[in-house]
């Protein structure tokens, strides 16, 4: 791990703090990636059985889980892990629910009434990675808020083992949340029949979802078509940053970046305190903890790039936390809500010692689909208005034409648009005429 | 104007009846916005400036528009035009702030607060175009909600006349709207000065507004950039859906579908009905009113395009509608609030006789900046909601952690991520030695 001293560095060097592992949408990835969306648009499912083939190393008979398989999926699994995915899937649902947008109206002058509907997305199609292990925990954090949406279609895929099997996990969260459709396709190509269709997968609006670096180029470039799909958010590794003070327990806070090193060898780790005792004590828990991980290698890679950085004060450490901008901001300190006013930018914060980032992940009712990658300067994690449009509507009466009709026959005049202003004045005609 | 009716149209003519004007990203448009973001990238305001005189045939003296332009500007409007910029302003924030997103705090379980904050996206910028007509409008539906959500630093780029000025009225709407500075800049270069920043435009987050099909392409390739900027979504031409039933007004229906066809040559124009002898008079009204209008022959080329359906019903002309999902979508029938439910996909919905697009346009307090070209099937307006961030928070008491670890525990476990669970179980042991 590096130690920094925020207040030694130079701008250069700060910058250099706070940089992220460069992302280069290397141009064998992006032509990779336009060949198998491509195939998969020409070939249909003959294409996604040839790519399947080829990466999953799975022969696919059929590419859809059938009702069978759910069933046998669910007959398989452990009470406790069922339980499990039931309870943490009624906390995600509380909480989704209370946050989902509501209607709005408003009569905003006399006669003239302004509202605000919601619609789900009706076709939606979410990604549910299954790399180095299969995460049924997306599968609730994608599929409950589309339920609450009320989303007409909900398609997941998500690749099958070699065994051409889905794992049992993912199938029965995927249930639970009322998903209708599992696919057994992973990759670009499954990115690409959900924006595109195929003879088996129904075409989406909108995709979500994590995913490798193939996924995350298919889910941009199919972005960017019209004919495409709409997608949650740009991707990028994921990353924590921990504010900790002189009190907080080391064993906590390296427990906490463990966690976020495990996740892949690119995964962000900053730690900021203004003790230098506790960095001290946390570097050493650190290297503790991380040898007694059965994924150690890969958190030592992602440790190898992390930063133990001294500030001079807890207000220096969130002025430092906001331009970065973390996907998760943990805050071990004493009064963590006396930084939460100062907190500009995060995908989701984590107050105090008692609130380990993997509450978050799995059961606390938040979501975890969260911006990495500086993104959270400008996107938020997925939520039921991630599966929504808000649509505006407004009923105007003859009293309200009255009212606010000459306001805007004067901005389309300035505007020079003249029939504009005439769709309003041939009404206000036809009302003056008949009074 | 193109008279089909829907039932007799096979799969192939329905879909062409509702295909919207093919936006080839040509490679010429894409190259040549790379070459000035990257120009702009490299050489900041000198190549603003060189770019300025090149495209706007404009000799800049200053980017920014000084204070004493800001208040000549003020002073040469008529007190007309400003009343009508306060009136509208006045309502586009009554009805904003109404409908903008509210903090949530929940307990999801005893001991487990989670919340959801909000914070403004700090620095936003926003492009008003001034091609044809300078577009006032338009600062006021991105100035509004940018100042709702008290973003810290709002860019208004607007390109400058030749005679140097930007014009008066889009600088009285930004005063009134409270954008902190405003700069003669237009296209491409506009886009880039505010996704990368040049010594005098300060960088933003996320870019708002319409334009050109320059201003789109750059918009599209910064946010591709993770160096770039968001945006508010993708864009296309301009475009109006009319259900009308036989009681409706054809002189009515004409002002609206003409009030579409004069913002441009690629608008689009369908109207729905079940009667024909409305669409008979409709078209009959279309062609007396078009050609008393300024920009007849702008109105005309659209309306060439423009589709005149007939439909069996007004339940089948709410399923087109859907299908088509139109930008506006206006409801001129008896009973609009019967087809309301059944709308799935639009951007702002106008309902019954009196209630023109117009003032959705300017003053009903909705917003203007919607999704256009089929995007309404996965995207909305623009609201306060798009420039903020929605944040997660949790709290977890030692009795929460105890209520939800476990579940925490068994979750991280079946997904293989053994540090996770250890985050948990530390604690939950700390809490046992210590109880
Ligand atoms: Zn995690
Ligand atoms: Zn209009």
């Amino acid at each position: 791990m590096n130690r920094l001293d925020w207040n030694t560095l130079d701008t250069q060097g700060q910058r250099t703090a706070l940089s992220r592992p460069a992302q280069s949408r290397a141009e064998s990835l992006r032509a990779g990636v336009e060949q198998i969306v491509a195939r998969v648009r020409a070939d249909g499912d003959a294409a996604l059985r040839e790519l399947t083939t080829k990466f999953d190393r799975c022969v696919l008979q059929a590419i859809e889980v059938s009702e069978a398989e759910w069933s046998q999926a669910e007959a398989r699994l452990s009470p406790e892990l069922k339980a499990a995915i039931d309870e943490a899937a009624a906390r995600i649902d509380a909480f989704h629910r209370a946050a989902a947008p509501q209607p709005v109206a408003l009569d905003t002058a006399g006669g003239v009434r302004v509202e605000r509907m919601l619609r789900p997305i009706q076709r939606v199609g979410l990604y549910v990675p299954a790399g180095s292990a299969p995460l049924p925990s997306t599968a609730l954090m994608l599929g409950v808020p589309a339920r609450i949406a009320g989303c007409a279609q909900v398609v997941l895929c998500s690749p099958a083992r070699p065994d051409g099997r889905c794992d049992d996990a993912v199938l029965y969260a995927a249930r639970v949340t009322g998903v209708h459709r599992v696919f057994k396709l992973g990759g670009a190509q499954a990115v690409a029949a959900m924006a595109y269709g195929t003879e088996s997968v129904p075409k989406c609006d909108k995709l979500f979802g994590p995913g490798n670096a193939w996924v995350t180029e298919a889910k941009l470039q199919v972005s960017a078509d019209p004919e495409g799909a709409a997608i949650d958010m740009p991707a990028g590794p994921s990353e924590v940053l921990v504010i900790a003070d002189e009190d907080a327990n080391p064993a906590f806070v390296a427990a906490d970046l463990l966690s976020q090193a495990e996740h892949g060898p690119d995964s962000q780790v900053i730690l900021l305190s203004p003790s230098a005792a506790l960095l001290d004590a946390v570097e050493a828990e650190v290297a503790e903890q991380c040898a007694a991980l059965p994924r150690a290698d890969i958190a030592q890679k992602a440790l190898s790039q992390s930063r133990l950085i001294a500030v001079s004060s807890l207000a220096q450490a969130v002025e430092v936390s906001n331009r970065y901008a973390p996907e998760h901001l943990i805050l071990q300190v004493g009064d963590p809500r006396a930084l939460l006013d100062d907190i500009e930018s995060a995908g989701s914060v984590f107050l105090g010692a008692w609130t380990p980032e993997s509450v978050g992940d799995y059961c606390s009712g938040s979501n975890h689909v969260l911006p990495t990658y500086g993104y959270a300067r400008s996107y938020s994690g997925v939520s039921v208005a991630s599966f929504q449009k808000q649509i505006t509507v407004q009923e105007v009466s003859p009293d309200g034409l009255r009212a606010i009709g000459p306001c805007t026959a004067t901005l389309a005049g300035a505007e020079q648009l003249e029939a504009h202003r005439r769709a309003v004045t041939l009404r206000l005609a036809v009302l003056e005429d008949a009074a």
